[in-house]
C-alpha cells in the first residue's frame, strides 16, 4: 500500500484502544476511533495508556476521534480499508453491529476485522456484506478501561488474525488480507500478532476459557484466582464444563488435546485474580456476551447431537441474568406473558 | 398432659414466630423463644404479626423471651418437653445446631422438632441425642421477618409433622409424639398442621421446589413469577433440574409422580413473584442453605449411582457463592491454598 491504510475502529475500550494504538504505532495505518461513553473524556485529554508492551503513555490520540460511525459517501473521501470491531457482542440486544457499521462499509473493498469473543460471530456479517472479507481476531489480553479514556493493559498483547471463510471470495485473497492486517499491526513492534489460518480451532481454543471461566466467575461473583482456592468448583464444575466444550468442538470437526483443559485452568498464576469480562460486565450492570460464548456452543452441540447438560444449565442461568438486566433497563414488557429474552 | 407443654423455640424469624404463636394460641403450650438479631426489638415492643391466618396482631409476646439457649440444670426446673428449631440450616458454618441446643435437651424426654428445609438434617441429631425423639417439620408457608420483630405471613400456614425414624426407640412412641405435637399446634385453630408419617416422601416432595427454584432464583437474582416469564429458564433448566430430583428420590425408594413437576412450577400464581429464601439470604449477604437442599441430594445421587449434572453444576455455583460470603465475613484463610469451603 502506498499510503497508510485507512482504519475505522469501533469500540475503543481496553482491547480496542490497544489495537488502535498498535495499528497506528507502526506508521502503516491511520485510525479513526468511534467512541461512545468515553468520547468527551478522550476529546479533552486523549487516552492514558498503561501497557505492559508500551509503558506509560499520556494523552494519546488516534488520527481521528468520532462519536458515531461515519457515512461513507464516496465523493472524494477515501473509503475505509479496514473496519475493526472491538465492541462487546450482544446480539440479543439490538441494534445489530452490521446495522451500526453499514454506512461506513464499501462493498468489495473494506476488510472487516472482528476482534471479539465467541462462535459464529461472522454469520451476520457474511450475510450483510457478502462481497467483503471478514477477518477473525482472537485476542488474549487482559486490557480494561478503568475509567473513561484510561486503559490498563496488564498482560502482553497476543492477537491471532485469520480470515473467516467466505465461499464467494477467492481463498488466496482472503489469506493475503489477513497477512496484510498482521503486517500493519506488527509494524509498531513490541507486540505479538500472528496469522492463524485455522480460525475455527483458534476460536474453539479460546472458548475453553470463555464458555466456562467467564460465566462461572460471573455467576458466583468470585474471580479466577479465588475460585482456584475452592477445589470443589474447579473439580466438579469448571473441569467437566471444559470437557463438554471439547466434546462439542470435536463433534464439529475441531479436535483439541485434553491437555488444553489444565493449561486453560492454570493459564494465569493463582495470585493474579483475573476478573473475566463477563463478571466485570455483570458487576457494572452491563449486558453479558452469553449468546456467542455459550449459546452458540449449545446450538452447535444440539446440531451435532452432543449432550451438554452443564453448559446448558449455565447458559440458562445467564439468560435469566440477561433478562434481569433488560428489565432493569426498561426493555422488558412485563404485561406480555412470553419469553422476553 | 396435665399442664401446658414447655416448649423452647430456637430461631424466631418468619416461620419460627408463626409456629410460636400457633403453639401458644391453643393454650396447650407455653413457649420460650430464643431470639438473636431481633431480641432488643421484641423485648421492647413484642412481635408485630400480619398473618393471613390470624389477622393483624400488635405486640405479641410468647411466655418467655430469651437471648440464648438456657442450660437445663434440673434443680426444680421443668425440663423442656419440646425444642422446636426454626433456624436456617447451614451445617458448613459452625457451631452446629446440636451444640447450640445441647444444654437445653433432657435425654429421653425432650422431643426435638426440626422445622427446616432439606435432606438428612436429622442425622447429626440422631447421633448427638440418640435417646430422644426427633420430629420432622415441613413448612409450606411464605412468612418472613420484614424488619426486626415484624413478621408477615402471606400464605396460609401448612405444616407437616412426622417422626424421623430412630431405630433405637419404639415406633409407636415416636408416632404418638408426632400426633401430640400436631394436637398442640392445631389447638389454636385457623391453621393447617397435619401428621405426615411418610417423612421421606414429604421432604423429597418439598425438595422438588427447594433444590431447584431456590438456587435458580438466587443465582439469577430473578423471582419465581418473573422467571416464569422467561420460557427458556423454565424449559431448559428448572424442568430438567426437577426431573433430576425425581430420579434421585426414586433411586432412594421414594417414587413421586411426574405431575409434581408441573404442580411445583405453577404452585403460586405467576403474579405472586415469590422470592425464595435462598434468594433473600443472598440479597441480605447471609449464608445460604445449599448443603441440605442440594448437597445432600447430590450425595444421595452419588450413593445410588444416579447422574445429576444439572443439580451438581448448580450446587458447585452455590458453593462458590458460599465461599464468597465466608470470605466477606473474614472466615477464609486466603494464605492457605486449599478448599476453604
Amino acid at each position: 500500500m502506498a499510503s497508510k491504510a485507512r482504519v475505522l475502529l469501533v469500540g475503543s475500550g481496553g482491547i480496542g484502544t490497544i489495537a488502535a494504538f498498535n495499528l497506528e504505532h507502526g506508521n502503516l495505518a491511520q485510525v479513526s476511533c468511534v467512541l461512545r461513553s468515553n468520547y468527551a473524556a478522550v476529546m479533552q485529554r486523549g487516552f492514558e495508556i498503561t501497557s505492559s508492551d508500551h509503558g506509560h503513555i499520556q494523552s494519546w490520540r488516534p488520527t481521528e476521534i468520532l462519536n458515531a460511525v461515519p457515512h461513507f459517501r464516496g465523493n472524494g473521501d477515501r473509503p475505509f480499508d479496514y473496519i475493526v470491531i472491538c465492541t462487546k457482542n450482544v446480539p440479543d440486544v439490538g441494534p445489530s453491529l452490521c446495522q451500526i457499521i453499514g454506512p461506513a462499509v464499501t462493498s468489495r473493498h473494506t476488510v472487516i476485522t472482528l476482534i471479539q469473543n465467541g462462535l459464529n460471530i461472522e454469520r451476520p456479517f457474511l450475510l450483510s456484506f457478502p462481497d467483503n472479507i471478514i477477518l477473525s481476531g482472537v485476542s488474549r489480553i487482559d486490557a480494561h478501561e478503568v475509567s473513561p479514556g484510561v486503559i490498563e493493559q496488564k498482560q502482553k498483547d497476543n492477537l491471532h488474525i485469520g480470515a473467516f471463510h467466505n465461499p464467494k471470495l477467492d481463498s488466496d485473497k482472503q489469506r493475503r488480507a489477513a497477512e496484510e492486517f498482521v503486517k500493519i499491526y506488527r509494524a509498531g513492534g513490541n507486540t505479538t500478532c500472528l496469522h492463524e489460518p485455522d480460525v475455527a480451532r483458534d476460536r474453539w481454543s479460546k472458548l475453553v476459557y470463555n464458555a466456562t471461566w467467564n460465566p462461572i466467575c460471573a455467576l458466583t461473583g468470585v474471580n479466577t484466582g479465588d475460585l482456584r482456592l475452592t477445589n470443589c468448583v474447579i473439580d466438579d464444575l469448571l473441569y467437566p464444563a471444559m470437557k463438554e466444550v471439547l466434546k462439542v468442538s470435536q463433534a464439529r470437526g475441531c479436535l483439541l488435546p485434553m491437555s488444553i483443559i489444565d493449561e486453560t485452568i492454570h493459564c494465569d498464576p493463582v495470585e493474579e485474580k483475573v476478573t473475566p469480562s463477563m463478571q466485570k460486565d455483570l458487576e457494572k450492570g452491563n449486558f453479558i456476551e452469553h449468546e456467542n460464548i455459550l449459546g452458540e456452543v449449545i446450538r452447535e452441540a444440539r446440531a451435532a447431537g452432543v449432550a451438554t447438560p452443564i453448559l446448558s444449565a449455565i447458559y440458562a442461568l445467564c439468560s435469566g441474568i440477561q433478562w434481569k438486566t433488560k428489565k432493569a433497563k426498561g426493555l422488558v414488557d412485563l404485561a406480555k406473558n412470553s419469553d422476553a429474552i
